[in-house]
């Protein structure tokens, strides 16, 4: 199923007039606070979120899944519900591969295929958390930093394997998530975990194409629940720090310890220049996995504040943005048409915010003031400015609303049938 | 000090041409959505929050405490502080008192006082926390739940005479937060320390008049890091259901453990006709008692949310609405100002949501549209609704623009003197 | 596969002559402290701890699962791992089943071979957190608070059958776990769903034989990541207090917030006298079902001495003990050997306590004294008195010593097959 | 008030025949597992911890302070206090000056007294978290990371002097804990305050002897309650990096967000040779500053385990060991020989662990055994193995039984009156 720019157009018809009073109300604020509207709109249209392979299934807890109907049971499928996405929201022009779940037969055709619905290739991702059918070493108790030598290489080469075939596809970087740790005291030594997992990287890295990044994530805890081997950003940064260049820090904002400041860590690693994107999705307790924004919106647009801020005072290279949750009670697509949303949300209010004013009441310690420039833009509905955005690139004024209008779930029913399951989850 | 209705109408002359134009934007926009702007007005004009004596000075941290310029040397000076913010924001008609910092000598002069800037006594607070000079028992090792019955009477007895005072301002119910707990394991017994809260509680209850209300706080730590008496809701509801009808449990937001969920202890008081009211702070680790809004506003809307449903569809009594923090950084009463502003757009917010929606949403487990049904309200901007209901009442349409133009501040220093401190801190 | 007396004797006799100078050592030691060292060994030997049948195998996490090799893949096999652990330790006399996992076909034959292993039946659990194929309705969005009553229906009549299946094996408890919740605000009415689940929980308990407890667990999150109906011993202690006399709390050592107190929590519902038991388990992040007192053995102590003056001043009804573990790493019956150890060691330790000095202690607020009383049973080397209770009783000195001296393992396996897996899992 | 040699010894008579007992079992027991046990106690007797000045004096919180009796009021006091420790247990043989509230008068003098007593002084600590009194510019809005470059400058010139003291006194490290951070959000620029930091560590740094180490502490929040600047060890490591290699990171136990695994964090520090020291103290719940081990021992012991690793393996020099706590309920010197006690037996505990077995079972992946290694270790009984230390060393077998019987406190009091305060507190 392919969504045409009729089907679009269709869908925004009866929605024009009402988004036009609201587009005006606040065109109009904006300009009486000293903004330029024009400029804000191109900003909101040039952000681009990469959709990740495993989240266009529902997933699952250790306790179950339950799966929605007409996933997508192919990497083609997934290309096209990122194609969807795409041409309802006009904000992700990419997807971002998970191998082997992902890994293209004929490399040509899926390019092609990408193409038609205008999507490219952002970062690959690989697996070393789990045995593939037949594998003959076990990642049970570890890949990259595991103590034997033989498992480790077979994670260095599945690694390697990632960046060739994200190669081919166009990808230009290879984000390594690491379960790798230890659920009980004693169960191996937290320094030579440590430097295996440096001395694969390493191997890795120099793998790595000239114009590629690494990006390296961190993760307090789970699937291991007494040490993850890289549990913080200071441990990413340390290891991005000792490889190289082309190696960053991925945050996700679901891994981290209870109450973390993550805008803090953003800021810290954007002065030193090793912020390499996000994994965006929101969470009450853990990684959750959660829609973006569903949980703590505010603390959403105080990242976003600093990446503005960071983006004009420091020499931080582009962030590669990408959503990386996990749906099981609501339609993927629509889920991440709200993730989407939230994060564009949130872009927009943190450019909203009056950056001289906010300085000039820093260096007077005017808190007070400080807070309430904040919270203005933080306040401000510009749900109409990202309407508008939209709009104008031709997709939905209301991606939520054309995408049930236009039923493309029961025509993905239809075509790929009820019990078709998402591959790899 | 007191401000005039001259100085308030006159800070609201150069604000009213663009309220008018935000309001009327707004109001426009409710109404196609089927509401009815000038009951949703009223509603907001009704909601008084008691200010806590004890916020209109800074507060502090064990590390010290930075005082700031002009504080309340007196009751006096306190009941006219809560006066300025009335005054400006027509939502703060009553101060709750801490007894012993503000045992009031003329109890005439006092009221009269109040009753010129229009101000009620609202829920009477005891201490037992602290040892007073000359007290000839300590509260060390606890006070209601100390396994010396001397203690106990004595801490019994203060809060029998709190009750008094309080019967002499017209108060309506004591709010007892006990600071007893232990910092190591084995200090006290778990069990006797709690049944000897629960037979001091009682002897305090056979005192409370009938038209009274009791309010049991709870609180998982601080002072004491091991074990509080009264650790949770939970622990609050058992004594209270133990006490009678006339208990009830209250709810400070900081007093909670990482990541609870408060808006259910809320749903889940309300539905047993146990909930009390609340202490009204915010905080992004524990206790932190910053400005109402300034860290979860999204958490501080859901708890709202709640209260309207609990409102409309539970037997729950009328609550008890107040501040807690602690200002160790802004002007108090700025801080106040924002915190009062921040809990009325949340009751704005979720005044807006759209109940019958809502409800066929969740009979149809439409996950995707409840979220949006909710957040459709959060996103809404409805400063101008607040700032019409203000200005109706005669109050100011922007109060800290209002407190600074008029100078507030440098006045109350002038009066009081610079260096005038905040007594009880 | 089944250990015979002459196994567990013969791995004892190389470790007599060591235990028995230790055992001497410590004798002596607890004599002189006024302690009566048979009363202790009796009072080891009478505990029993209950092992679940899906501890068997080795558990898994969302993001896949290492099985073991030789894991019980039927009821038979389960029953058979019980009483090799219970041949070894003398220590676990029942299994706690898991329906539908664990349904029997031939429930005399299963009584048959439970009895020449001396396993008797616990608690038996239903489960209405996964969908069983060809199940009419889904328990996606909930089961006992579903807002749908069919779905209620449906999970209360699977509650009903695990009652009669439990009757039939001679179980008297029922554990109710329920998933329930919602991962997004808005997603349920956190009051219906309360209220739905109580109505659910009264249809079942009318069910319940006069004999029988219905043991109500709670948990913060998990496998729902926003609200979890029963989020805490609070509202499990609400509902167990509505249901009526049959129905007590399950305290799951994992079910909790971050820093929660969770032996104050045992103390208070001993207290009220609706403790119903334990799932034990360890964990430093979440709900982690590691090794019991692999992370935190300080707490199970403490835990273990607030259930022993709970025994001694409560009228507080026996208990149910329980293990809830998940075993990704280690061979489940070695897991579940460490398990039990950890347990009956705090209990050991606990029971040194002097709790006349203590009482002491605390009445004269020596808060030095009392931490000393405390950790000075604490770091007393219990080991031996559990080995001779264990030798006592015909059990091996060392357990896993003999475990693997004996090949346990290997022979599971060779009568098992190596891919066999544990069903349910 | 001085303890002699006869006054401990006096104290020993009686518990001696017991103590021969225990430590001949315990003894034999280590022999026979293969260890060395005059090197054991060798390497306990060479243990010194670093006694802080304001430790001696019950610490409060911002609810109050119950003071305790005979409190040391000057530095003379203060030395007495911890010379009074180091008679007891013979492993406190240095203090830990805090300024400005310990500036000595008369070095020589200060020198002196120190000398008779056999302490010297370890590492100084700064305090730019407070005003003093006539102080010109103030600390309210931050000290090293202040916006506002005569704050800067004054905080500078702060630690620089501090830096004067110590040489003078014999001192070889500066101890830099930073209150500096914000409230809430905006309040300051995060980039800004971290850059500033650097900078004035840079100030500092330039004035640090060559044989000195500066100890970066970090912390999370409090007393700031949105953001701390150095938040976290990462943060602290980057700083100490980027300074140069007499800088290193200080971690406080209970400095870091709930389930922190501050074991992993002493690892990498090791393994990257930038780990200075500790300040060691225990908590449940934030930086609750409690007795050493009277909340969580295990993890004290583990990471005493990743020490005596990182000793044997790793080029850290060798750490600054020191107590940080803070007493509001017990004595305080009960409280540090408690807090003492505990440290050297997870030291004692973490010697005995069997490193060889350890490693081998950690390169099979014998996660069982690891375990049992670990804590065969950890529930060995090695207070035997303490008090024969002591008792070699002149010391008291048992210290808080001497402590009380040779009525030290009761002398103090005598000698400085009851309501002796601890200055600066």
């Amino acid at each position: 199923m392919k969504l045409t720019t009729d089907h679009i157009q269709q869908s925004n018809t009866k929605l024009k007039k009402e988004h036009q009073r609201k587009f005006d109300f606040l065109a109009e604020s904006l300009d009486q606070r000293g903004l330029d509207v024009s400029e804000l709109i191109q900003k909101i249209k040039d952000l681009q979120i990469a959709i990740p392979s495993w989240a266009l299934g529902a997933g699952g807890t250790r306790f179950g899944r339950f799966s929605g109907a007409g996933e997508p049971a192919t990497l083609i499928h997934k290309i096209q519900d990122v194609g969807i996405l795409h041409a309802l929201n006009k904000s992700n022009n990419a997807v971002s591969l998970h191998i082997p779940w992902d890994t293209p037969q004929d490399y040509e055709a899926i390019k092609q295929i990408a193409d038609e619905v205008q999507i490219g290739f952002d970062a690959v991702n690989s697996n070393t958390f789990q045995d593939q059918a037949g594998q003959l070493q076990s990642y049970k108790y570890g890949s990259l930093a595991n103590s034997e030598q033989a498992v480790r290489d077979l994670a260095v080469q599945h690694n390697k394997e990632v960046i060739e075939i994200g190669k081919k596809l166009g990808s230009k970087a290879l984000t390594v998530w690491l379960a790798d740790g230890a659920s009980f005291p004693g169960q191996h030594s937290l320094r030579k975990a440590l430097q295996n997992t440096y001395s694969s990287l390493q191997e890795i890295y120099k793998d790595l194409p000239e114009d590629w990044k690494m990006l390296v994530e961190y993760k307090p805890y789970e699937p291991n629940f007494y040490s993850t081997v890289i549990q913080d950003w200071g441990t990413s940064f340390l290891l991005a720090n000792k490889l190289g260049p082309k190696a960053f820090t991925l945050v996700d904002l679901g891994h981290h310890l209870p109450n973390t400041n993550i805008e803090q860590i953003v800021a810290t690693l954007m002065t030193e220049k090793k912020l390499g994107g996000f994994h965006f999705n929101d969470s009450k307790y853990g990684d959750d996995d959660l829609t973006v924004g569903s949980i703590k919106p505010y603390q959403l647009f105080l990242i976003f504040h600093e990446l503005i801020r960071g983006f004009d005072e420091t020499e931080n290279p582009p962030l590669s943005w990408m959503i990386d949750a996990s749906h099981n009670l609501k339609d993927p697509l629509e889920d991440l048409l709200q993730s989407v949303e939230a994060i564009k949300i949130s872009y927009a209010q943190a450019l909203l915010v009056d950056q001289k004013a906010l300085e000039s009441a820093q260096e007077s310690h005017d808190v007070t003031a400080a807070q309430d420039i904040l919270q203005d833009a933080y306040r401000t509905d510009v749900r109409p400015l990202l309407a508008e955005a939209i709009r104008q690139s031709g997709g939905a004024i209301s991606a939520i609303d054309a995408y049930r209008n236009l039923n493309v779930r029961e025509q993905l029913i239809k075509e790929r049938g009820k019990s078709s399951k998402a591959s790899g989850l």
